[in-house]
């Protein structure tokens, strides 16, 4: 028996999320089934960050046991030839026994991004928020910097959690522009329920002038949620990257 | 009776490309559906490109002639609320009752782009060519070259073309990498059937190594269509605009 992780890519445009539920298509879903059709096993995948519906990733993981004899490395080809193309395994490779995908994870990267013009464009409809006020990229930045730390993040979180302690710690938020796209970066120890996309309609406020720096401050000490941003839309946001130990 | 200069994008995914087809979505069937009912008239669009099934666009240019009162600058408004997603109208404005979008067209910019990357990224799909050879950009670069300058294009126009003259001016190629995302940016007068796809197929064997600058040299001297490469596949290519003296 080995434990086998996954580098996850998907396009969440046509699933309810990465959590499996019945009678619904879901990347976790879809991954198990997969799974055991192609190593011949009853297999249920493990995943690091249960992503919301319409939410993209590059690199989500995921692990799970098995005995097959193919090569660690060679399951993501055989993976791919059988995953729908909005599915792709990006590496495939053996971990220790213990590994755990959600504990072992020490820093996640994700991307939150932005077409601001003054009408949507076809081709970034799937893939980003499109805003037509002006936003200055410069003011989200600088709104940015207010959220790094450790901080208790309640106010920056949706009512329907069930996790207890909600201090967090953001190691970066940087904000970037680039034409009519705008890039918002955030890298942390972990992220509560709808973390990244509160931040993001917070600092699309910031960036529209509607919201300072002392208003997104005041929500943080408050951890009052009535207090940020609204909940920026699903589709602009892309889980990149999870760093492990 | 005035003419209107509209400046269309669009997602090619479902489309069968612009000009209109009995029985198949075009982009153009689908503009003189919705500007027909919007203004209340018979609409016949007249567009300045062609563009393939699959191909994208950001700025591709239609004409019509209207009585309407609406002011020409806000047609774009009203015409996006009724168009779906994956086609928008980015600009409309009144031009001189003698304006073609194709015989006026000075300029035209396509881009063409590529993931480089050992697996197909699901976001990346419907708007790159996914190659898994690692691919020289600068190779790529200077094999794009030798193609700037007035030629007979015929070694690189597919077969199925109906043009006489085959003489066309390409300004520019620019070949550029970010990540794995390589981009062929081509700047010409004008552009005969599957000509940048074929060029960015050229280029490719050219990045792999599998062809060199005086076998492209002598495509486009012999004008011999089989010894260039390749035509790239369409979801590739984007009409990124068309300039106007």
């Amino acid at each position: 028996m080995k434990r086998i992780k996954l580098t996850v890519a998907y396009d969440g445009t046509h699933y309810c999320g990465w959590q499996r539920q019945p009678g619904q298509p879901t990347v976790e879903g879809k991954l198990n089934q997969v799974l055991s059709e192609f190593l011949m096993e009853e297999i249920e995948i493990t995943g690091a960050s249960r992503t919301d519906s319409g939410v993209h990733a590059l690199g989500n993981v995921a692990i799970f046991d098995t005995d097959t004899k193919i090569p660690p490395e060679k399951l993501a080809y055989g993976l791919n030839q059988r995953l729908p193309e909005d599915i792709q395994i990006m590496e495939s490779c053996q971990v220790a026994d213990d590994f755990h995908p959600r504990y072992s994870a020490r820093k996640k990267i994700y991307q939150y991004r932005i077409l601001n013009s003054r009408f949507p464009i076809p081709t970034e409809r799937l893939y980003s928020y499109h805003v037509y006020n002006t936003l200055d990229h410069k003011e989200m930045h600088k709104a940015g910097q207010v959220l790094v730390g450790s901080h208790n993040f309640k106010g920056f979180c949706s009512g329907k959690t069930e996790v207890l302690d909600m201090t967090r710690t953001i190691y970066r938020i940087d904000v970037m522009r680039m034409g009519d796209i705008i890039l918002i970066e955030v890298e942390g120890n972990g992220f509560l329920y709808n973390m990244v996309r509160i931040i993001a309609g917070t600092l699309i406020r910031a960036g529209m002038g509607k919201m300072d720096i002392e208003q997104i401050k005041d929500a943080l000490e408050r951890k009052d949620r009535t207090l940020a941003g609204p909940t920026a839309p699903a589709q602009g946001l892309s889980l990149i990257k999870i760093f492990y130990m």
